[in-house]
């Protein structure tokens, strides 16, 4: 297992927009989660994802606009729009404050029956809970898991104190996807590969860390090659956490979004 | 009455996450006052709470969402999801911005007869003048009150001019709970004995320091001992508010909130 | 007129608390106009009043929570409560955002029947004209009025280019209120004499400000002594407005009011 | 193709207020993409315009009001009172997140009915995909176009490769209008003149950054001569754009809009 000790973030180039740094779909956020989503929304847009586009419940799109007006909100119960955005997106990411319930599998399953071969979905959260119940195959595309220790142990059925490497390895073999394992050092599971990240800190172990990662991971998986993308996503985000907690006890996972573009900026190459 | 001079935070432990530092449930916040609970809510996240729900009223998630997206919702009015939040959560604060009608009432009195004895109450607001009138026996359990002269007053039965040490402590004692009495310099009748924390100063007399106060307690017990927790928040609440007041002729609570993870890792050991 | 050049303020004494710098009310922002209580709300908090409820349209109440939590709300259209309100306050500021319609019109006068000897009631904005065409007696309690140039005219009849301090000061004695009359350099009538105060800047010529100065205005008046709280009031804004103009073309509000209580330090005596 | 290198801003003078710094009226933003319009409004405030209103579907009244109470908001379903503000403004924007639907259309329809020769119009965003599709005989007032490459691709009829400084040219005089060519290095085909700046970068591609550009220049078109304005809001949305790449990676379009009082009091002459 690879350790990843640092990145170099590559410069922009000079002639693009920002239709060159994808669209973004998130979805995530019922009644009771929405500030799961709101997190992964800030998050992507301060990556640096091109267009972001956030499918949630409508009593969350006054807070979500409150805090990021740089996104598009849609009606999560709106199926007709929601077709369309998952047709146009580059990268969909689905989970944060998704929910357990009858809607949350309904949207998983709308969702792998409407992707399509060259789009990148990212499944976190509530996503993976409920595909570890509902058993679906995978989709023909890029699928990308984002697990704790106790959601890889539903998705890949090896017990918390079992999860070794090698066990690990031969799951995300099985399942055909890129995992990234969340633990004290992340851990990632690429088909390129095994990596750890030595960085993060208890600090970061508060509720809405995973959520503001997923959404990172999606608005650099509009930018950079996926593997790239999934290295940077951990590394950053890591990294501003051990920045920050030089001076915080607790970071509130707010505080870490608000860094990403200044260490963006720091680790370019 | 022993003086608390200082406070030494410990430090976290590397290999934790944030089911290590506790489920929190606020319960506060009604058409009127649903500010207050958010003040909790936030100062909850801040110092470090691992999973907060706040269940209020409805018409105040989007404004909770909009100032603290780390937290989840629950609509007061579904008892359902109330009884298992109540359920589930490891320390539970109940006050702020309540109200004092017949929905206040209600909500105090099904927090009393679902809270089991491993869990933790905070009684604040409105819920210690609710129970001072319904005078319910208190349930089996860890309970903290944090009351101000007045409520103090309405709770005990001992009028402001006469709450002496000896007579707070008795009273104290025969509630059998902890009991925080905000005043000039804030007194704690823990069971373990009496304190005093000679901080805090007139620029903090401002609506919402209390509600502020008790988020952070409820944020604390969920990571630390119970009475170290409760020593902790009214320290690092004094103390920050005796910093700010160097520049701020006024201090508005949320200030007070920015700067907890500062002041707590100022404070570790 | 005398010129004021300076202002000292008070310290505040030790052991006192909330109740003690005022019960204020705020009331104002219809469907369009919310924006302009909302400034006043906080800006009434951040000048440090002890209790801050705003009476406003209840499609207001997300975002003035979410800008200021530490003001409780109340729907305009509940007179039960605004009632109950108007008889526990202190200060009562009318206006900001009100709107001229027959309802801007109803609470004008409610206020006025309800109002008692000892309050204290500011009349800004749209208030000033609805009375102006009104024309009701005003009540008897301590009464000040915020107008600018244009709303003097209406209210005092005096032609903006025939404005003088003697006519002004005529006109301030016939109502028998404090007038703070906003120009280039502010003028104050008050009951004591004439004042002037020669800071403001144009970089403050913007929407929002003058609601700004009534919240600072009904903040001040909860502490102090009235005519000090009107030159206080006055003196801050303005000399805030100055320190930022050091670096700002333009001061959109809501930066005045992030400086109110370092200024207020600043002023101490 | 004239070049500007650097601006240089009038100071204001002494005797003004907020009326001399103009009425503004910004129509946009539908149920989804209500981030547009409130990322032009607080641009459009923080850049001086004197009286900002925003014309939005009510779903966004509260973000819009939480994120900038500075401006006056109104429902865009109520034709009643957007023609009175129609009728009031001196500068109209038409278009940030205004959608491609039926309510698009009549909203222009509506605008371009009943604008006078005094205003002026910018018509950015979706109203200029409206328009190349309707196909609208220009009111008769100053009108200014903000597209990019695509949207101008629409409008003038001219393939983006195509996209030359003398069919530009043409076809800005053929519509008789000012455009904003947005592009990597801006054009301005103003009357007076084509003009170029040679600034800014891509971390400024991200979704938002041309809907503050509109308000800015919305702003700015209160205050300044029109031509003056144009230059002036590119300028300086550029140069902050520049300022700020030297620390971050990307940029999202509301740290643009905080800048903006500061780059202007550098600018001032």
């Amino acid at each position: 297992m690879q350790i990843i000790d640092s990145i170099t973030i590559p410069e922009r180039e000079a002639k693009t927009h920002k239709g060159d740094y994808g669209r973004i779909l998130l979805i995530g956020g019922n009644q009771n989660m929405g500030g799961s989503i709101m997190l992964s929304t800030r998050a992507c847009v301060y990556s640096g994802g091109g267009l972001t586009t956030v499918c949630t419940h409508h009593s969350n799109h006054a807070a979500l606009h409150s805090r990021c007006p740089e996104a598009m909100v849609s009606d999560l119960a709106d199926i007709k729009r929601l077709t369309k955005l998952v047709t146009e997106a580059d990268c969909i990411l689905v989970g944060p404050g998704l929910g357990l319930d009858i809607k949350g599998n309904n949207t998983l399953t709308f969702i792998f029956q409407h992707i399509q071969p060259h789009q990148t979905v990212i499944i976190d959260g509530d996503a993976i809970t409920i595909l570890s119940k509902l058993r679906h195959p995978l989709p023909d595309c890029e699928v990308i898991f984002t697990p704790h220790e106790m959601e890889w142990e539903r998705l890949s059925g090896i017990p918390i104190d079992e999860q070794t490497p090698d066990k690990n390895r031969a799951s995300a073999d099985k399942l055909g996807a890129h995992v990234i394992l969340k633990k004290h050092h992340t851990e990632l599971y690429l088909k390129s590969g095994d990596y750890k990240i030595n960085k993060g800190n208890p600090a970061m172990a508060s509720g809405g860390m995973g959520d503001t990662l997923a959404g990172m991971l999606a608005g650099l998986v509009g930018q950079f090659g996926l593997e790239d993308a999934i290295q940077y996503a951990v590394y950053i985000h890591s990294k501003i956490g051990d920045q920050l907690s030089e001076t915080m006890y607790v970071i509130p996972p707010s505080k870490i979004i608000d860094e990403i573009p200044y260490m963006m900026k720091r680790l370019e190459q």
